[in-house]
């Protein structure tokens, strides 16, 4: 495949697995999907882990000397290290030599160095974490967030998610009007807490989005929503144990399943069908997270990131770039406010 | 088996499957626990749910006129239906007739009717609703509460709660001292809103229970904790989506495993695997919910709720009044006060 123009600035440094499944992935995404990748960080550290037969002369190594690691506090650490490399990364976007930005590293630093050196959408309040999980319907996910930016959120700032929402499933998911709902304790109106009940209101109200009310727990996997919207605490209590939960019910299947000589033999005939399954509910196959409401493309993958969900979040922020994603969120953002105003 | 004693009123009314599945599900219970039934509510539906055989002398029916139904204000239908089924029963637990209230119906009814007709236990500001999850580790469940009954909560509630849930967690499951957590978006003291430092603190400092820190989405299944508190709209959304999530992940299963001759073969060899697979997973099997810091032993069920969740949930009160639990709450919140004071 041709360049498609594309280019991501990859932090190499960040992960647990960085940067030798970083780079990996990064140069099977340049490979398959005809991205420029350029791979900030160590230069020697980055070199050793480019492969032997590689072209040095086709990889972009974009030098930054310092890391941040996952314990460090994130914003004081993205101040006091400028040449970290996820400030590098982003400050390619910010100088138009790169379209987006991809880190496995520390998200609350990605997030700092996003706000800091890119800075907010105009119009938008708090930027989000959004994440895509899989339904019970084949190839159709579900966008939530927030899901760990902002652990209290005011009823607009739920009402720019949406919107924000709305707008990221439409160019980058493809869907056709997104269902948007509000993560909820019951279906009706007037559940929830007071936040939840005026966020209700105002989604409403907006003409924008296509809001068609409270979705409960029980909804999130059922393919009804495109987007849902909650405060970053609920969100990242359910990310995680949404990450959780297929391993365990993996780990219940290997000790149920081969018990006794037909269990044995039905497992054995299995094991392909059983990977499927896995790929299906693996969370990471769907490409991790993003930062929406930044001034720029920036996607976070999981610290443990190897390279397949390094591939596939590169996947997304290509076809977000490609689709204009930032524009339809500010277009769509400026009539909302021209309306509300 | 012989009687017990222990006297459970049974809201016959209350669920979709009512009084048809509540009755079975009671009169299996009085059969292999030994425990006395009260059926509560409208006689002639009682009588014409017993199966023919019965020995109408050994049922006790108590006559309600009303019932509340799913879809009214919890509040002011148990004011307005003074004879409704779950206020009369919880009025046989206050005069002492029943040890036990277990209802299938509106769980917000339940408890409205809870606090008007029993009120709460002494030092309890708020009551809260626990619900038992299995974990990744066969037979060693975790209880989750506040699972709705509070939509905001304030820290000294959150400790309220750990101390109750520990008490049950003792007398009920079994356990040694219960390892506590709180629900949060990480594992450090310091993370999570206002609310949740404040809690984290209030736990660290109380010596009654056995605070082991935080714990994340991804920790709620490993079997690392006993008890987890947390506020009813993030423990509410945790509760549907777990319900939901193993319904989900066995349609996969059901979509993909039988694929292919291979697969056709090894799912029909394990058919009864899987049904171990789907008894260890499912939630009904681990008795429904329970109201705690009421002045009195009251079990609620699913809406759903089908005989062996009603016999489970009976199974569960009788161990909550056989091990004095309400008194182990009374006693272990007395110290703390007094401690505190």
């Amino acid at each position: 495949m041709g360049s498609t123009g594309v280019r991501i600035a990859i932090d190499a440094m960040g992960g647990d697995h960085a940067p030798g499944e970083i780079v990996a992935g990064a140069l099977r995404a340049r490979e398959e999907l005809g991205v420029k990748v350029l791979l900030v960080g160590d230069s020697q550290q980055i070199e050793a882990a480019l492969p032997p037969k590689i072209n040095l002369a086709q990889v972009e190594i974009v030098s930054a000397e310092e890391a941040i690691a996952m314990d460090e506090e994130p914003l004081s650490a993205v101040r006091r290290k400028p040449k970290a490399s996820i400030n590098v990364a982003m400050d390619l976007v910010k100088k138009q030599q790169a379209d987006a930005v991809f880190s496995a590293g520390h998200s609350g630093a990605a997030m700092a160095a996003a706000l800091l050196r890119l800075g907010r959408l105009p119009g938008i309040d708090r930027p989000a974490i959004g994440t895509v999980f899989p339904t019970i319907l084949a190839g159709k996910p579900v966008l939530i967030l927030d899901v760990g930016a902002n652990v209290d959120c005011r009823p607009k700032f739920l009402e720019q998610f949406a919107v924000m929402g709305s707008a990221y499933s439409q160019c980058v998911l493809g869907t056709n009007e997104p269902k948007v709902g509000l993560l909820n304790i019951g279906e009706e109106d007037s559940k929830g807490n007071d936040a939840a009940v005026r966020a209700h209101q105002l989604l409403r109200e907006n003409s924008q989005i296509n809001f068609i009310g409270n979705a409960e727990g029980r909804d999130v996997l059922s393919g009804n929503f495109d987007v849902i919207v909650c405060d970053g605490f609920t969100g990242n209590v359910l990310l995680k144990f949404a990450e959780a939960v297929g391993g365990v019910i993996l780990q219940i299947l290997r000790e149920e399943l081969p018990q006794g000589l037909h269990g044995q033999i039905g497992t054995a005939l299995l094991k392909p069908n059983l990977k499927r399954v896995k790929q299906r509910m693996d969370h990471a196959e769907h490409g991790g997270a993003l930062l929406l409401g930044v001034a720029g493309v920036c996607f976070i993958g999981h610290g443990s990131s190897q390279a397949p969900s390094v591939f596939n979040a590169i996947r997304m922020a290509k076809e977000a770039v490609d689709n204009k994603v930032l524009q339809r969120i500010q277009s769509q953002y400026q009539i909302l406010q021209s309306e509300s105003g």
